[in-house]
């Protein structure tokens, strides 16, 4: 597996523009930032934001089972028929924001059968119980990579220039907790938080059972990404991490949810480190590990809005914040074009 | 002058309708308390955000050909007219985040004559130089809160539900920092910024002028709103206060941006102090003076990206995070209709 993800190369014009606008220089705070990075990215000075794609990716746990989250298993499932449906918030944020969305079957403990609107890309019915063994087998993980980048692929392919990442899947911050302690090095109590609500007392719960989930694989600090996530990962969280590789690799802007979307980022900064140069950090997730996240790839995201739901709806709320700061690069006038005057 | 604004009522089948929609209660975090909000002033279960409006209220300040701004005041017409012509930054954002955009001439020096897309409110050809006088007479400052009062009653039989706020007009931080610093009592350097952009130079005679004018006022601490009004303020801060003030009254949503836009709510919570419960905060603005204002108001701001444009910018950016708000409320499956499972 290799992906070829260069560091984006600086576009000086692309300030000057920037600079040129109607509007005292860097008074647009990180919106000017954002249109640098996307306009860099396309060495563009007229960047395009061209068929965004919001996908969510769902998959099962194993260690749901092992009482982790605060919801049964199930809810997996029935989460993808309300996506399905159009009922939940994803599908209502994607809706008033102009974004496509798809949903992923990674690998729901359920049989769906052949559905419109759902890509089947199942690698198996959740996976094991990571507190006992290995979530998967080094080839499911690679599978489960291998189907992402090939989602990613064809979408590019199609004229994609954007993918939001989402994801559902009960269980799966306890997942995002260990790679996000194994891969960050931050000591794995301020990696665990409350995902879908757990009281005090599941809470507790959920980290003796985390730890004992750590003991058991006894990683090595610095042991290798895959090795990380086919201990721990759910399937949605492989494929993420495969088509997060396989977007920058064509040169499309990433939309980086919250704790297990960057859980997933976290894997493939780890085999490509420059794909932090196509990533758009959309919120500030609730969920306290999302916090180490960012510390480790120095990422500033734009909403910080007390968010802990996933399916990317910090994706799908940040989008037209993402679309504004092209558009201003794009359709400003300038002090030069409009006649105003400038600084004495 | 008399505004009837009643504190909203609480409506408590609001938040059971909220945590009854398929996520984890909570989760939704800022954007629940914004659905809550809007709920409540409606007094509705399914509020609705009808024709919204943005207003970008321009006047001149006398103060600005003394030196408190980087920019020279025939900037303030040059931007009229570049709004009017669609190139500004506020125009790009209302076009993409679906505002409707009106530009009032509240006081500019300059004459427009008659314009397609221009409201003709003009009280006078800018103020006075408040470093050497009051900057409006009285009366001139009861012309302009009732003029914004007529603006948004006429949108308000129209159908409009939602006015969002922005200004324009070179030298208007200045009058929003000795507004800021006699209404809530903050030491004025703390309310004094760099505006548009000034260098330490101009930073330091910019407060050397504002502490020339506070002196000159000698207002007493706690001195009535409308006296700090005239004293001190813009046309086009008189005329927002007014529109505030009956936008409230007929029970729309205000859209609050940055410094300016605050100091004149300042300005209409002395007058009406229940006017918060109607009010989005958008954004903090990077201008010092803003972190003031917040606290003084007990406003949690929606958007937090170092903007210090003005012009409506940030109401226009955070417009789409309110929209989603009432959205999720009208449109998101339940637990018992999608048929999802609730926690254990």
């Amino acid at each position: 597996m290799h992906f070829s993800i260069p560091p984006t190369i600086p576009l000086p014009a692309l300030q000057a523009r920037i600079d040129g606008k109607t509007k005292p220089p860097g008074s647009l705070g990180q919106l000017e930032r954002l249109a640098q990075q996307i306009g860099q990215l396309q060495q563009s000075l007229t960047p395009s934001l061209g068929q965004p794609q919001l996908l969510v990716f769902a998959g099962d746990h194993g260690a749901a089972r092992a009482g982790v989250s605060a919801y049964p298993q199930e809810v997996t499932w029935q989460m993808v028929e309300n996506f399905l449906a159009g009922g939940a918030a994803i599908n209502v944020f994607a809706r008033h924001n102009g974004l496509q969305l798809q949903v992923i079957d990674a690998g729901v403990a359920h049989d769906f059968g052949a559905r419109d609107g759902l890509v089947d890309a199942k690698i198996g019915f959740g996976t094991n119980n990571f507190i006992e063994q290995a979530a998967m087998s080094e080839d499911d993980c690679q599978a489960a990579i291998a189907r992402g980048a090939a989602i990613a692929r064809q979408l590019a392919d199609d004229g994609c220039q954007v993918i939001g990442f989402g994801e559902m899947g009960i269980g799966n911050t306890a997942a995002a907790a260990l790679l996000t302690h194994q891969l960050t090095g931050t000591p794995l109590a301020d990696c665990v938080g409350r995902g879908t609500g757990l009281d005090d007392a599941g809470l507790a719960r959920k980290q003796a059972l985390l730890a004992r989930a750590a003991a058991r694989a006894a990683l090595a600090p610095g042991a290798p990404a895959l090795s990380v996530l086919a201990e721990f990962g759910g399937f949605e969280i492989a494929m993420m991490a495969g088509a997060m590789l396989a977007a920058a690799e064509r040169g499309m802007l990433l939309l980086i949810d919250g704790f297990i979307v960057t859980s997933a980022l976290l894997v493939a900064a780890e085999i490509a480190p420059a794909i932090g140069d196509y990533c758009v950090f959309c919120h500030r997730s609730a969920e306290p590990g999302h916090q180490a996240q960012l510390r480790a790839l120095h990422a500033e995201p734009l909403l910080d809005l007390g968010l802990r739901l996933g399916e990317g709806s910090g994706a799908a709320l940040a989008w037209p914040l993402v679309r504004s700061a092209v558009a201003f690069l794009n359709e400003m006038a300038s002090f030069e074009s409009a006649g105003v005057s400038t600084q004495a």
